[in-house]
């Protein structure tokens, strides 16, 4: 991609209303824009940055057996009715409007009761256990307060995955490689090692759920960390918690972080309330086992904003950064050379944001930066002359003079 | 993928109130699922299309240099206040909701303008043009009927775009422009000899805005064609456009279709409207050119399917269809070589449905055919012994037997 085409502009300054890191970076850089508190657009760089983290979540979950759908925004009451969750006392956050005729339309905030529903129309025996679904959904949920930038939004995308079982057993296994497949999300987003899995409050079938915790100073949890036995505890169930791990409240440190992910077991209450049932090896009707696993795609990428970026701008690891390289070109001759190395590395499959604009270099390398792309890679009159060219990694500023095909060897 | 793991069904009819062709063959294929009237959730195969469709309209977008976003549903009043379309006696397809504390949104029928009030934010001279923007937005309206499956929605996707030019002439090159690379579109989605360019009404600036009307049964357009000018005209202007280009009412042929794209030149009053202004080269203030380019991609699907079917099931084109080969194994030595083909195709990028369920041939045959899967391969202990297999096409039902070589040829 050319810089020269892409529409986007950075700039110096975010809009005053602006309070949260993560969304006055990605402001700048222009990566998002505000429609409204809580309610962001992604731009050209920013959607590119959304999508590689959905294709890093969609393979994690195909790897499990899920299968991707994509379910409504509007939403049907008497759905919601059956759990008693389209009340708005029980549930706060709902977004609802209607239709011509007066029927009441719910917006999706969640989706746990329509694909309950909707997994009714393909599953009538035990035989057609397990099912696992998830998808990629925007979220609408009236929150009273939105200002955490892309980490709390009224409108956000969030991974969404459901799986229905015969039997607790082989829910409580799903549940397991599910913990192993968000790991692995984490891992390659370059969050691992700062997300728990964490205790946190359980329904009537378990007494903890497990919720996927990121170390984060602009996150809104606070959990307690028991570092040398990697275990992390909500506060909401510190004193269960104490007890039932048998630690000390002492051993434990408080950390604020921001919830990535969360994984519930429902047993079969949820189903049980919606009328799921198969029939079983007996013939005869029995109850199905429910577990349901989020992911907050757009907030893991405010987290990753937040945690990757410094006085500069954003530092985007390489898994999810919009584009592998920049490259800027100085001067005539290192247009040309600039142009015959943009077709080169895009011909190999690198993706480079070839800065082709008529700017003075301290601007380009500026853009580079804020834009937190991870290779910068410049060539000059001066460099075409060494036949050298000079590569810069935005991590930790380390420049190198290199030939090209030291440099291929690099990116490639 | 293995059938054994896709959790849906086929079923043999559809919900007793589906009434359009489409959605009873989409829903008994398990593609789609029905919310409600006009709301359709996107099941694995279904979504696999879906997607396939975005590919292909990205693919033309972005060889046009329009740069992909992605806007929001959640819409503030203000800014639909300067075109006066906030009010629902302009606008009678609105939802609305509204935040906790009282302030109305609007949830996007359209996003024409809070995409010219974004671009606001990297606009400011005339060296920033041309800008060129598009999304895939799923976009709610509150239809008061909704009978043509996924032909017409209450929730659908649709690609939209936005052109904003310095003059008058850099829009008009950039419509035609447009036109060609929508006339790609759908000649690559297998309806391009039945999609025609058709005169529509224009606005303020110019006479005629264009649709693009396929020939299909379920539409719910009538178009008058002149085949042999390759003319076609909307009803609606029917009277302008024989002045217009001089021909007479006698040669047109009127045909139902469905407007499965349009484009629309605003001129600079959409621009002026939102008082959106660039500085021009003589340090002036000067008013922008805005085209504006949908295409709807879930009713495009709808009418492939409507289009594309017989009385066994779907018959999709092979670009777009969710798999290219449906494999059926038969016996105990066909289920051995099967395992063996479905490895070997998938290895070499060739996308299998694989049914490996222990049920009837009858069954994955009629499964295979509803479906529309565009080559099922079939392999039989009968087969395996005469080094064999049968390989069916579903367009013409055209059935061989050949080699695994022969096979690969042909597939690959």
């Amino acid at each position: 991609m050319r810089v020269s085409k892409l529409f986007t502009k950075t700039s110096k300054t975010a809009p005053a209303d602006e309070v949260a890191k993560n969304a006055q970076l990605l402001i700048r850089a222009g990566y998002v824009y505000k429609e409204m508190a809580g309610v962001y657009a992604y731009l050209p760089l920013g959607l590119r940055v959304l999508e590689k983290i959905k294709a890093i979540v969609r393979e994690e979950m195909n790897s499990i057996d899920s299968n991707e759908i994509i379910m409504t925004s509007l939403q049907r009451k008497d759905v919601w009715d059956k759990t008693g969750r389209w009340d708005d006392e029980l549930v706060d956050i709902w977004f609802k409007t209607e239709l011509k005729d007066g029927t009441e339309m719910g917006l999706g905030w969640s989706h746990e009761e329509p694909i309950v529903e909707m997994v009714r129309q393909h599953l009538t025996s035990y035989k057609n256990l397990p099912i696992s679904v998830y998808q990629f959904q925007t979220k609408l949920r009236n929150e009273l307060r939105a200002k955490s930038g892309i980490m709390r939004g009224r409108e956000f995308v969030m991974k969404d995955m459901y799986s229905f079982h015969e039997t607790a057993e082989d829910l409580e296994q799903y549940y397991q490689r599910s913990i192993e497949a968000y790991n692995k999300v984490f891992d390659r987003l370059g969050v691992g090692e700062d997300t728990y899995v964490t205790f946190a409050s359980g329904g009537a079938f378990t007494k903890f759920s497990h919720e996927f915790q990121t170390i984060c100073d602009a996150g809104e949890d606070v959990i307690y960390l028991h570092r040398e036995k990697n275990i992390a505890v909500n506060e909401e169930v510190l004193e269960d918690a104490i007890q039932e791990l048998k630690i000390s409240r002492d051993e434990l440190e408080p950390v604020k972080t921001a919830e990535v992910g969360n994984i519930f077991n429902f047993g079969t209450q949820k189903t049980d309330d919606m009328g799921l049932y198969a029939v079983g090896p007996d013939g005869l009707q029995q109850s199905i086992h429910l577990g349901s696993y989020g992911i907050g795609v757009t907030r893991l990428m405010g987290v990753v904003a937040e945690k990757m970026s410094d006085d500069k701008g954003l530092v985007w690891p390489e898994a999810i950064a919009p584009y592998k390289v920049y490259l800027v070109s100085i001067g005539e001759q290192g247009a040309v050379e600039a142009e015959r190395l943009y077709d080169e590395l895009t011909a190999r499959g690198i993706e480079v944001l070839f800065d082709d604009r008529d700017e003075r270099p301290g601007t380009k390398f500026a853009d580079a930066e804020l834009m937190g792309i991870p290779y910068r890679l410049t060539v000059s009159d001066r460099l075409v002359e060494q036949n050298k060219l000079e590569l810069t990694k935005r991590l930790d500023g380390q420049t190198s003079l290199l030939t090209a095909s030291e440099v291929l060897a690099i990116l490639d």
